[in-house]
């Protein structure tokens, strides 16, 4: 599969790059190189507001959305935190085994003069390991706090901390930003040179996401706060 | 993992939605209530732009995002086209083992008055099955229209076709929409009783996907046709 290109050959607007080569991401980079690789990493991550995680169960992929943290000063390259109930299966299996988490940004659909050469404009990141269930009471409340501010930054402190009733509850894993490819494609839609004067319109959709005016809680009445309206002006509205 | 959920026990605004029960999707219902849920999966994917595609490769997880199309008048569940190279990993293990496919929405972020009420308000379809390499030449190219034209309905008929040798190197998979699950929540944040009083600003930050102005390429002096203009408002801005 084509990581969301519609094209099926090499596209000139498609860029890979790969950290710490594995049988899975295999180039060899210089060390100035995979610094710049490893700032795309976080860029992804910093943007993305939640992942896919896929673990194998009984011998078949299962692919379940849900948010993620992200501590890049935890370990040598990083840390991803995950969570979930401790009774959730997908929680259960990832600690033994490898999962593959997956953030996608979509910013465009790229429209081309022929049918395989349409495309879609994107960052995505791919990472790849065997998740560390977090014990530690101080890294568990950290990585659940990574997880809250993540969604909306500041947040952790502005809200009542898991008690230790919920702690009991949750599940923590944290996944080194080690093994990780980042993908990418943008600009405009790339065709043959013998389609050039084909009479169809050919260009990007730009996507967007954004944020809508905070809604209060019904029984809420309170001002909305500067790190909630942040966020939504961090989304805010397409240049 | 609680499926993008931040809240670690139910959720009342959480609901799910089996469809074909098999150990993983798990519910009887009446024959009414299937076709409403049926409905509920079209409507997820209807709106959905691409997907997050799970395979195993190697006994590990792999979690890529890539388009599909879907027609729900094809076998009797209906089905979902994905298309790939035919050099492509995940295309060539799909057709010999189950894959699953994942579409989400998030629709808002949900600030709770406590860390662990904290979610997001989504709709998501999960799909199980092995999916069937297409040979018939017109499903394989009604396949590809279907993808096409899920980006930006009518495309297909405002594009070159592909070639013959477009085709060969194209590989096309259809999955039957017979096992699927279709999870959902909306609404604003749930805290417990005991702290509906703490001071902190509870609610809803609302997400939107919206489209921006269609980008001519720098060589197609075309007016944005109909179609292109249709999708683009479609996305439109948030109500």
């Amino acid at each position: 599969m084509d990581r969301v290109s519609m094209p099926l050959v090499p596209d000139p607007g498609d860029m890979t790059t790969r950290l710490q080569p594995t049988a899975r991401t295999t180039l060899r980079r210089s060390k100035e190189r995979a610094a710049t690789e490893r700032q795309a990493l976080y860029d992804v991550l910093t943007d993305g507001m939640f992942c896919h995680l896929g673990v194998v169960v009984d011998g078949d992929p299962l692919v379940l959305p849900t948010a993620y943290g992200v501590d890049i000063d935890r370990g040598p390259d990083g840390t991803l935190y995950l969570h979930g109930s401790v009774a959730a299966r997908s929680v259960v299996a990832a600690p033994r085994q490898a999962v593959c988490v997956t953030v996608t940004h979509a910013d465009g659909l790229v429209l081309a003069r022929s049918a395989f050469h349409h495309s879609v404009n994107y960052r995505s990141a791919v990472i790849f390991g065997v998740p560390r269930l977090v014990e530690d009471p101080d890294e568990k409340l950290h990585g659940l706090n990574r997880i809250v501010d993540h969604l909306v930054p500041g947040r952790s402190s502005a809200t009542r901390p898991p008690n230790r009733k919920e702690l009991a509850k949750t599940s923590v894993l944290a996944l080194d930003l080690t093994e990780a490819s980042v993908k990418t494609r943008s600009g405009p839609a790339n065709d043959e040179e013998q389609d050039l004067d084909l009479p169809y319109w050919t260009g990007v959709i730009p996507l967007h996401v954004i944020a809508g005016e905070p809604e209060n809680n019904p029984d809420c009445d309170l001002l909305v706060p500067a790190h909630v309206r942040s966020r939504a002006n961090r989304l805010g509205a397409p240049s």
